[in-house]
């Protein structure tokens, strides 16, 4: 049991989702017990409307009742959103207890899983509150993807794209090479490309951990991303599809600067369409999405970031951008 | 002004507690004006019940409406509540936004407001989630604490004392010598106090943020003294008060352990009795204490720990008490 190796020891908490823990809470609960640990179990409902100040309420009452202290831990078992508020009540919880990831979406294995950042939305803005909290350990495992709904397996192909788009051509061109294969859930790209995405953002976390410079590289398409999230309401897209529309108006800002070529531009918005990912969203109003990224914590002393295209493979932090600016990317995209 | 030295800029929000803000807001705003700063200002309402979530709840919403980013800061103006609250709100809005601490009670000067310690209750314990999150810049001006009720005033002086009990027997016989001045409220006495104080709590600090071990030692009378301000729910005594009825519960211990000895015990709760702060609490039935101390963080894999005095000026953690100990000590001094 990997939880021994890691010292962890006392009682422990297993959060998961409704769906998730109706598929896999049975044999996570089974193994931490058969390792020795006294577990209880909290489900929380599906859906990112959950990743709330009011779940945490409830969570912190489950701890107390699970007898949890300084030498206890809880394990996330489930997507994003269960990471997200489990890590914030661990790392809130009495000030701070070890905490477990057991990622089991495509996108919480190749990117929130990864870089200790825990959140909850706020009605103003998406993970407007949280914390700095590194997991003790991750397990992932590929083979919880076959129980994901298609669409959620396809988002977090946005972020792989995008790994591969700020870091390594070689990715990228990987992702194009076997798409595919990629959409056909066939294990091994689906572990070569988590691999690559995990060593990328961790190899940038481990320079920034808490985003002084650095780490604002992996937000490429997230500045306007989060705003598309938040105007056109939580679900209307998923997070891995606004950032690939995000994606999309930040590489037009890109092109716009001579940062990135046309041609190069559009062998990414060709990769998203074969991915069967959103690069425009028809009928969102600008003025709705400029108030959005006003409120988002990536703007720095009212000034808006962005984490721009260098060619494929490059990545450039800029903060000069101008709403003018942005609205032409946005306005050539849709 | 302080916080140009400090390097913050941007917007500020100032948030006090409803009496406090009714003295020294007007001020405090007129200052960080002057400075420059855009300040918008929340007010929490008066008591230990606020320091909760829905307070926070609210609290993050002022900072949207205030606009707050990550070059912002927060200002806390008040006692311990309204320290604790707000920076643990600095702590988590947008993972952390810088902070400052003007402290106007006795106890928020010598102890909340050093350490980096934010914290709010919940119904199960005190100060049972939070964060570390170390404030830019503590205000502490005595002059407030002519406003401060004299209980509070009181109950601020348990803490000093136990600074001395811990760690400077010089501090301790100076209270001892300066008892009546310092009920005086004497400048000079006063700033001597708060500067030991200030002094010996940010050394154990710088040594152990994170509560490892040697912060521990801080503790002295707060395993029972916690467990009594939840036991009588919250309210029936002030901090200082149940903690110094936990230093003489736990002095009784150190002297069953042999670690003090009967005459130095009989000097400490003579100098409480002289300062008007309790040493007992009739009418509590144990059996609450025990259950509230199970709960409380600074259990350890479910057994109990106690910073005990090791003569006067001296301290020791120990792992090892049992709750008959604990039971003695506290029937002993009843």
């Amino acid at each position: 049991m990997y939880a021994r190796e890691q010292g962890l020891r006392g009682n422990a908490l297993l959060i998961a989702s409704e769906s998730v823990g109706a598929l896999y809470a049975g044999v996570t609960l089974k193994s931490l017990n058969d390792a020795g640990y006294s577990v209880h179990y909290a489900v929380i409902p599906d859906g990112e409307e959950h990743k709330s100040l009011e779940t945490v309420d409830r969570l912190y009452d489950a701890c107390v009742d699970a007898r949890l202290d300084r030498g206890s831990f809880i394990v996330a078992l489930g997507g994003g959103v269960v990471g997200d508020v489990s890590g914030f009540v661990a790392a809130t919880y009495m000030r701070g207890i070890p905490f477990v990831q057991i990622p089991t979406t495509l996108l919480a294995q190749v990117d929130a899983s990864v870089g200790g950042k825990t959140a909850i939305n706020r009605p103003a803005a998406k993970n407007l509150v949280g914390a700095f909290h590194q997991p003790r350990l991750v397990l992932a495992d590929v083979a919880t993807l076959v129980s994901l709904p298609r669409r959620e397996f396809i988002s977090g192909l946005s972020e792989v794209v995008k790994h591969g788009l700020i870091a390594d051509k070689d990715l990228f061109e990987y992702c194009e090479a076997n798409a595919p294969a990629l959409l056909g859930l066939e294990r091994e790209p689906l572990e070569h490309v988590i691999f690559r995405s995990v060593e990328i953002k961790a190899a940038v976390v481990e320079q920034d951990e808490r985003e002084g410079g650095l780490r604002a590289v992996l937000n490429y398409g997230h500045t306007v991303g989060h705003a598309i999230e938040q105007a056109a309401k939580y679900g209307a897209y998923t997070h891995g599809e606004a950032v690939a529309i995000g994606m999309a108006v930040e590489g037009r800002m890109s092109v716009a600067r001579d940062m990135l070529s046309e041609g190069d531009w559009q062998r990414m918005v060709d990769l998203f369409a074969r991915l069967g990912l959103p690069t425009r969203c028809p009928g969102l109003d600008f003025a709705d999405l400029v108030d959005a990224m006003m409120k988002d914590k990536k703007t720095d002393g009212g000034r808006l970031r962005f984490a721009l295209l260098e060619g494929l493979g490059g990545v450039a932090i800029v903060s000069d951008a101008t709403l003018d600016e942005v609205e032409r990317a946005y306005r050539a995209v849709a």
